[in-house]
């Protein structure tokens, strides 16, 4: 079986798209992906899946309908199922994501920002 | 519902016993749990879960029965189910544990540093 570890800035040098999430890793039914935000997203909530969000290296907001949450480097945060959210940044921001594999990026929505596959990098 | 952001380097300041995972986080069928390691572990493996290691700080040795891998910061590995594995750190390293809520930290071994009931923090 193949058991490598990944470097995370090696990982993220790897591509240059903003907002399309890339597989990096497998743990039981959840995947592990690396995604590049820059700009606003699109407000979502996904009906069945908790969502992790973890900073590795600039910063982003985290919208929810009542307050935002800055999240910086090394920073984590957990948005419930159900809950609508839209992540946005000014800058460029690398951030992991935990979550299952049954996750589509833009939750209840669809839009040109949806990716129904992703590649695994 | 609860929606905090998790600080890392906040979190591990928190508390000082290695060895013994804190649970910072629920991702659905998942933990997001922190463990400070030092020294030798306990070989074993987990027969129904993969396991997440993710570097925050410092570095640690993951041995294999047929090789070892040093992880450093920001660097992560995937354990697959069923793979016998012994984490070791000569100095002390910050990580974070992506893994199923079932898994046991000393999987299919029994000893002092079994931790049946996590703090969360």
């Amino acid at each position: 079986m193949d058991v490598r570890k990944v470097n995370l800035a090696e990982k993220f040098a790897e591509f240059e798209e903003q907002w399309s999430p890339k597989i990096a890793g497998e743990v039981n039914e959840s995947y592990v992906k690396l995604v590049k935000f820059r700009g606003d997203f699109v407000w979502h909530r996904h009906e069945d899946e908790d969502e992790m969000f973890l900073v590795v290296k600039g910063r982003f907001t985290m919208r929810f309908r009542d307050r935002d949450v800055v999240l910086e480097e090394n920073e984590f945060l957990i948005v419930p199922k159900g809950m609508e959210h839209c992540p946005a940044a000014t800058e460029e921001a690398h951030v992991v994501l935990f979550e299952p594999k049954t996750t589509l990026n833009t939750g209840d929505v669809r839009n040109e920002r949806t990716r129904d596959v992703l590649d695994r990098i």
